[in-house]
């Protein structure tokens, strides 16, 4: 019997003691020059390298692959972290969704072909479109919720029967699709009233939380919005504020991944914090 | 100067003189036996070959490829429909969304590495995430509106100021994202009535039409709700009941896509069809 989800991301977080998840976007335009044959892949590799003692989750942004045709450097990327990070969690942020046989398709791709460990989903299509990727009590869908850009407004926003639409989603979600407890919920981090209303509605899901930095998502309102009572429930997204930095040399990364792993650490309760195990 | 989206699906229906679009979605626990390497471009040539004549419109489901590794087949079949049926439109049936430079990707993916005329788009995260889909004037954004299946109820029928938040969505889209007139809904045949009263609030919006077969969904009722005052506006797509027909044999293709089509064309008004031009 492999270990459920939620075993899965509470092993990340105890390994790493750390709720940091660093987004894997290597957008052509910024790609270091000094990568040489798939770049791609090298700097995933060089990111992973830097980072890996103190990271809970690698999230791969699939657009940046799939529109260069780099799926085979995404899938050795993901076997990278698998050898250099065994604790880590690998989110695929597809933002799937769909029904019936293409849902199950779309859930081959992120969890057979990919091996991730969950998997970013749209609501919109409703219950039929969002339980295929919850199915596996294994792996983990993460719905989009509340997320972290002006257009959330148009219509997360708008009022069903006195609470938002985002509201609505995560209470139909949390309470009818997760009896696995593989939910995880989108909810950004420039938005943090709203976070801190989702975690009073829902205190044991936990959010995957964009925003924060590129975004002007503030981190000590994000923490103190969002942790669960046991000083955790968060896996805190960056991407191109830890990659790019210092022009994407692995000391740029290091220091900026390590630099907002520890402000992270910093701000949430340390008797509550989830640190390494004692055996590790 | 290309032609715009809107003069390529005009064109489309005009050279086929058929509202119809077949979905090309190669499940390989349905895939015929006797298609031998690369089964599943075979398989679409098949389907071309046999629809070409009559199809406005093919669209490609990319789970069905991206669960396999094959976007090489993918690919191929796309360069395939471009040479045996020039003037027929090829949707991406994809359902992306994301924002900013993860938007600009997923548009490079579908319009400049698969080459799409348009590709299907999911409205949750708002303005930021529709317009880059929306930003070339040749190429298409088909937004999902009232989709066909049973979980539309949960989020999409949402009550918000007196109207289903499809309504809402249709409402900003068309109103505010639409300059350059190459934004398409996809409203399922299955709920014929919210069809009418879209048609209703938006006339010259063209819309993408799954649910009509397989999903239950009834032609009549379909073309008498959606059907524009020209007799087209839609695209009415069917796969499985298609593609699979016969047992996937080219005989069974084509008879199943022609009946289908006959029947459309039956049921649209004679002086209004869109038929083939007299210099073709």
């Amino acid at each position: 019997m492999p270990i459920t989800f939620a075993e899965r991301l509470a092993r990340a977080h105890h390994s790493s003691g750390s709720l940091l998840c660093v987004g894997l976007d290597p957008d052509p335009a910024r790609l270091p020059k000094d990568l040489g044959a798939d770049p791609i892949y090298a700097f995933n590799r060089r990111i992973v390298d830097a980072t890996a003692d103190f990271t809970a989750a690698y999230k791969p942004q699939i657009a940046f692959y799939s529109a260069l045709g780099a799926e085979s450097q995404l899938e050795a990327s993901i076997r990278y972290i698998r050898e250099r990070a065994p604790t880590a969690l690998v989110i695929l942020d597809a933002k799937r969704n769909d029904i019936g046989n293409t849902a199950e398709a779309y859930v081959r791709e992120a969890f057979d072909r990919y091996e991730a460990d969950a998997v970013t989903v749209n609501p919109y299509m409703g219950e039929d479109s969002v339980r295929p990727f919850l199915a596996r009590p294994d792996r983990g869908a993460i719905l989009l919720c509340r997320t972290s850009n002006a257009g959330a407004h148009d219509f997360q926003d708008l009022l069903v029967d006195g609470l938002p639409l985002y509201r609505r989603v995560a209470e139909r979600a949390a309470a009818h699709w997760n009896e696995f407890g593989n939910l995880m919920l989108v909810v950004g981090a420039t938005y943090p009233r709203d976070m801190a209303d989702l975690r009073h509605a829902h205190p044991e899901v936990p959010f995957l939380v964009p925003g924060i930095g590129a975004q002007g998502g503030d981190l000590q309102a994000t923490l103190e919005a969002g942790l669960d009572a046991r000083g955790a429930g968060l896996l805190i997204s960056s991407s191109r504020n830890l990659i790019y930095a210092g022009g994407g040399t692995a000391t740029g990364i290091h220091g900026a991944a390590a630099e907002l792993n520890a402000a992270i650490n910093r701000q949430r309760p340390i008797d509550r914090r989830a640190a390494r195990p004692v055996s590790a």
